[in-house]
């Protein structure tokens, strides 16, 4: 058996690039980015008002005078006009262009208008309320990097730059493979024996936050059916998850068929609670790789989190970033596994702190839903300590 | 003008219900929880092997005894077995009904067999390794809460109890009404006084992640335009989100136009940066609000995080968890207005600390890629501190 740390590297190890695809612009939302994007002009365009006034060259006031005559008015949207005279002045809106020979926006709110006069209350400063043209970036500057997730923000700034097509990484293809008899399907009654399949529905819908619609695939526990199952599977996915069927048990036939498959097993079994059978292997020939989660419900939730979303995340080119929690009460946790703790997390000025769900093991379905995530602790002998940050694998969208 | 706490008090006062609708299992996930979902029946719903190995009746062990005599095999999904003999024992699959008879389960790793006869080598505990009927929740118990948001974990709680069909709190409708001659479509060349259209384009995506698909309108400045634009949207949508168009300008045929159709103004001019000239109404005859931004990028993507997100999880039911972050820089914010200051957010050791994102004012829609939301600084004479923290208002998924 292997410890977490070895087996975490391996998969991470097994990262992949599925290269890239085009999208429409109001898709890109949630997808990564795979090219720089570069301002395709100065931002902003032109010398812009920033509010409604006048638009004046700050000269014209010098000494005693401060009445302007108006020239015209500039709306947005119209071609840059030019003051006939630098001692007038013009009306401008928001968004407008600011006139040639002006240097200055003069709000409203700061000068009276009488017969065509423009009174200024307050003295200007050169060059107030204007966007000077290429003072946020200039043409051919990188306004978004290659790797970022797009989100409504980088969605804003595609627009400003003229992408109406993005060029983004392209998703895994995934089939979520569950096993064993004793499941029926979510609409179904089951017989007192019998549950229903709710793993693959979790991750289901995880895949889903993810942009990733998976297909979905139940083989019973005959090995033929098995065997078949997993092929098409490996044939037609990148990536396959399969919960049950890689215990001890005498009907698990998915550890020989992948072997007859030319399934090439990375590991088995990883010194973790829960999840200790996890299962990790890739197929020789098409390269698919394998994360076989024990069938109990917290097991495959837990293991899809703690190794599948970084390997997810590293295989789109995103930074893993590290989180941790404090504790708010002292955990044992000696022995020989690290153990994953299904926590709830609240934040107090500006600390993310976490308190344990109570759980009645790891077949214990109903206590993720009062989980935010699992904090994760490698065994020690000394407890860990209330007020101790402890790394913490998110589970739900927490701060947003 | 009013205050931000003032504006924000009247903008959560204006929080509506829109009922409820059906949606499928898989497409529920991001949706809220409408009803409170209780067990079909006890979890597990019978006395469950959690390993592979034998169930035998502890009491068989009394003495010298550890040989016991296999009777069969149990897969899991097949109905309840007896033991015939409370001396004997039966191989059980992870998964699969305890027998009659049997009180604990002894795995594969503990035992060994030759002979039809299972030899056991370690002393079991009464009970061990068998998830027993109802101990994780009771028939009609409740699983799930009223008001959930649903990830992953709840979708995988509903399938086990058979919810195929899901009650969500309904999204309003929602209009993104972008106004201003100087816009012109993302897909076009802009001439030099032009800029395309970006600021709907963020919220579209924004809107999107929260489940919603806005429709789309330009009004140019042209108050027959305005006026028919306006009236098909308030009669259409639950919500209309403006960019542009309430300030002071010549062109801003809004504010005029909302009055004649009987929108009534809740607030005009918050007291704020960015984003002062924000503008909240309601529309009489068909309650649809109206959250009117100004056109500044900035501004309206800080509006619409600020302000609009918090009546939306208010609508659905959602408790408005408050964020903060802790500042690693000093920050003086005296003067009259509430600041929101674009900051990138690092965690160390369960602390989320904020650090300034350089802009170029609220015009800087670049500025909006470096941020990871808003911090609120309210008025006040002393700096806020190294160390201090704040309020923070997330504008990108940060934890997941």
């Amino acid at each position: 058996m292997i410890t977490f740390e070895e087996a975490y590297k391996k998969v991470i190890h097994y990262r992949r690039n599925y290269g890239t695809e085009t999208v429409g612009l109001l898709e890109a939302t949630g997808r990564v980015l795979a090219l720089d994007i570069k301002a395709d002009r100065d931002f902003p365009p032109f010398d812009r008002s920033t509010k409604d006034g006048i638009a004046i060259a700050v000269e014209a006031l010098d000494g005693e005078k401060n009445q302007l005559r108006i020239e015209g008015v500039l709306p947005a949207g119209n071609p840059r006009a030019e003051l006939s005279d630098k001692n007038n002045c013009m009306e401008i809106m928001t968004g407008a262009v600011v006139p040639k020979g002006a240097d200055t926006v003069v709000m409203y709110e700061d000068i009276n208008i009488a017969n065509g006069l423009a009174t200024i209350n307050q003295n200007p400063t050169r060059g107030q309320n204007i966007h000077v043209r290429g003072s946020d970036v200039n043409q051919g500057a990188t306004v978004l990097y290659q790797d970022t997730k797009i989100s409504g923000a980088e969605i804003g700034i595609l627009a400003a730059v003229g992408v109406t097509q993005v060029v983004v990484k392209k998703l895994p293809s995934i089939t979520l493979i569950s096993t064993g008899n004793e499941l029926v399907e979510v609409e179904e009654t089951p017989l007192p024996h019998q549950i229903r399949k709710s793993n693959m529905q979790s991750l289901y819908a995880a895949l889903r936050e993810e942009g990733i619609v998976a297909q979905q695939v139940h083989l019973n526990d005959q090995s033929e059916d098995v065997r078949e199952g997993l092929q098409k599977a490996l044939q037609e996915s990148d990536v396959l998850l399969l919960s049950g069927g890689v215990s001890k048990g005498k009907f698990d036939f998915i550890p020989l068929a992948m072997e007859e498959l030319g399934v090439k097993k990375i590991f088995h079994k990883v010194l973790q609670r829960p999840g200790k059978p996890f299962w990790f292997g890739v197929h020789k020939a098409t390269s698919t790789l394998i994360f076989s989660f024990p069938g109990n419900p917290v097991s495959t939730f837990a293991n899809y989190h703690v190794y599948f979303k970084d390997w997810l995340k590293k295989s789109l080119g995103l930074p893993i970033l590290g989180f941790d929690v404090i504790l708010t009460e002292s955990i044992l946790a000696n022995g020989t596994l690290t153990l994953f703790l299904g926590v709830k997390t609240f934040m107090e000025a500006g600390k993310l702190r976490a308190s344990l769900v109570t759980e009645n093991g790891s077949g214990d379905l109903m206590s993720l839903a009062k989980s935010d995530g699992f904090i994760r602790l490698a065994p020690r002998d000394t407890p860990y300590a209330i007020g101790e940050a402890v790394p913490f694998v998110p589970a739900r969208n927490l701060i947003y």
